[in-house]
């Protein structure tokens, strides 16, 4: 690689190259698509397809097979990778795929269905082959997913300078390992060494005096969120896999993390918003309508309950049809109250910040911000009110409304999801729905209710 | 280091082990505090000092300040990290920074106060102080900031045996680095090759020809949010950092990236939810009310053209007065529809998926999806307000509003965060707060509307 090519990589995704890609692929120009896509990063080829429409997608992809390389099916975005697989000819699939190490393959399967995984899997060598079919044996959303097979590994009571000769004569080594990983005579892991660490070592200098003093591995049966946690938490960059017994089994490096971190942003950030974790911006129409729909269908029966609360009330809204106008702003109002609390407390949850430790005190917290919170708005509403229908006992029934409103929010907040986690459920799940649905009524019947009382 | 050591280090911060920490802190026992907090990592420390009480923190740091290095002042809140180094005596606090590399020394030291800085940097030796002063003249938030200055680099002439003999007689070496930087005469990096590559090639072999395909750096005033993002997209372990001229000043890794990453997440789903993005678990509930009270008060204002809007209707409400019962139902459904279409917009700007190239796509698939949406929440809920209510017309006009305010929905939760986006603010600010404005004042204007034209 010359200095030249280098620096011609780094050609990033500019709406320009979209643009003039599209405008290739419309005139038919194989060659000319060819040769705007070949300084494009896998990952950026990935985005492009992504973000066409799926006709332009499939006159691309006709038009390009042989840039559609084994990087760009493990890039692109799993909401497409069932459709651009079948527009692709066999023998593409097949030679993308044998490009890949064995992790970035089962991560390509696993949202595959039968038949293309069978002609995925018929594509590899044996050895590919088994070494997929034993990572596919771990559950889902595990760490035997995640990891990959192929592992540098030294005996604990090496030196230096034999582990730099046994590498310098290594047949084939994983594309990217940061660690050498030393085990003892049953293959489990003592601790690892840093590449650094041993470059900068003299030659006879022994690999035990040179390991990090942080050492941690995982179960291959652990949760990929666990994984994930502990690499944020400890600045990992890799980490050996064990089995049951504690043997060494894979190793997990920190690009692997780093996707299941983001995933599992994605995933809070699209639940607690009501939507379809899987949703994309790739997706059709049709496609948003399944992911959306039966949220929006959930919470057309709780705005319900809302309807029948004040439907109870109905004699009073008749005698001040006034209050009518007013007394959403004491439910909207909750609404925004109680996803605050909420965004906080599921982030916290999270990061594992929100803990048995501090529940009681971060209950008690939002306990005391919701009272503040309530009083504060309760004193420009209050005042607003009562200037605005020139009616002091509107504005004592709104202000008092508002009270329990915004502590009610506030708790709900921040009880509402730990309740779930409590439950092993995800404490984004539906977070949002609940807390609303409760702050809806809540704020309804505390102005109806207070009103019928104070101003009948 | 030896292998029970080793395993002794992979201690966590459990529930019982917290307990037992903040009994020991009770009884004053120092050396029992000592013993509990001496196998945590500094991340696990920093968390339980986030976790416990302000005035549990202050009695635990009185006793244990021997176990509080820099490695845990680098990992601590934001949120707590001024409370935690005004709590600690002066030579603790110097001997934990001088221990730092100087990019974790410019991250404590960019939340502090003025008289705290200088408290630190006079602890510095000379050469560490001149070096974070020059971070900190980069802009806040920049590549510059983020970047360790010690970098590894090599002439790009070199071969293996040179770089290993060069790291093997080398002074001072960072604590982590994955690649040497090949550099030209000028100090421009050329490429750069892995540790790992080093490792396994023979000593003859010139550096050039194992460099990486991929290469990218970033220059010292980009800023941090682009440099989360290249990372992310082509998962750099490390990228060198050039001046406006192209020359090597630095190199961020990994672990400093990632950390960007996590709190642009973290910013985004606060900011979505009006939150203040400084919002922290370990904050009281004055901090709380400061953080939350603002946009609260913007949402009372907010609410209160809705309440404007409904009061123009009041002679409609007083001679049908169970609209005001359902009229909360096509708002409430308008609000999280566009929440739905928020929270995927806005992570698909964060992750780059939404460009100019697709955005005109996007927001008529949006268009196409609060349709759908629309026919499938008015077919329920005008059977059902017809059949509950006995009135024909009352589903009719149920219906229509609720097709209204979905498309309403679903375009603002677009057309939002890309508008903020063009005008070069966060399109996460404020969004959730326009776009609830947008379907609660649509939805009463849509339904009071049609039933006054419709109904009377």
């Amino acid at each position: 690689m010359t200095e030249e090519q280098a620096i011609r990589e780094e050609d990033g995704l500019e709406p320009e190259r979209v643009e003039a890609i599209l405008e290739a692929v419309e005139a038919g120009d194989g060659a000319g698509v060819t040769r705007l896509l070949e300084p494009l990063h896998a990952a950026d080829i990935a985005d492009l397809l992504e973000q066409i429409s799926p006709s332009e997608r499939s006159a691309l992809l006709a038009l390009s097979s042989g840039e559609i390389d084994g990087d760009v099916l493990s890039e692109i975005d799993e909401s497409i990778r069932e459709e651009v697989i079948e527009a692709l000819p066999d023998n593409v699939v097949a030679d993308a795929v044998r490009e890949l190490e064995s992790d970035d393959v089962v991560d390509i399967l696993e949202d595959l269905d039968a038949p293309q995984v069978g002609r995925i899997l018929s594509a590899l060598d044996r050895a590919d082959r088994v070494a997929v079919e034993q990572a596919l044996s771990y559950p889902e959303h595990s760490a035997g997913r995640l990891m990959q097979r192929e592992v540098v590994v030294a005996p604990a009571h090496w030196t230096v300078g034999e582990a730099i000769d046994f590498l310098r004569g290594a047949d084939h080594l994983p594309d990217q390992f940061y660690h050498v990983i030393l085990t003892d005579p049953r293959m489990k892991p003592v601790g690892y060494v840093t590449l650094g660490r041993i470059l900068s070592s003299a030659r006879e200098a022994r690999l035990t005096t040179i390991v990090e003093d942080s050492f941690r591995t995982v179960e291959a049966a652990d949760p990929e969120a666990d994984v994930a946690y502990i690499f944020n938490q400890y600045h990992l960059i890799s980490c050996p896999v064990v089995d049951a017994d504690g043997r060494l089994v894979g190793v997990i490096t920190i690009d692997d993390a780093m996707n299941v971190l983001d995933e599992e942003h994605e995933e809070d950030m699209l639940l607690l918003a009501g939507v379809g974790e899987e949703s994309s911006i790739s997706d059709g129409a049709l496609e948003t309508v399944k992911q959306r729909l039966p949220w929006l269908v959930v919470n057309l029966f709780t705005a319900s309950i809302s309807a029948f609360v004040i439907s109870q009330f109905e004699s009073t809204i008749a005698a001040l049809v006034s209050l009518a106008a007013v007394m959403p702003i004491v439910s909207s109002t909750g609404g925004i109250g109680g996803t605050q609390s909420l965004a906080v407390a599921v982030r916290a949850l999270a990061t594992r910040d929100l803990t048995a430790s501090n529940a009681k005190r971060v209950v008690l917290r939002e306990l005391g911000a919701g009272v503040m919170n309530g009083l504060g708005l309760a004193l420009i509403l209050g005042f607003g009110g009562a200037l605005v229908y020139g009616d002091v006992r509107l504005g004592i029934v709104l202000g008092l409304a508002m009270i329990t409103n915004q502590i009610v929010a506030a708790m709900g907040g921040v009880l509402v999801p730990l309740s779930l986690e409590r439950w092993g459920l995800d404490p984004a799940l539906a977070s949002g729905t609940f807390v609303t649905t409760l702050t809806d009524v809540m704020g309804y019947l505390a102005f109806l209710g207070l009103a019928t009382w104070l101003m009948l």
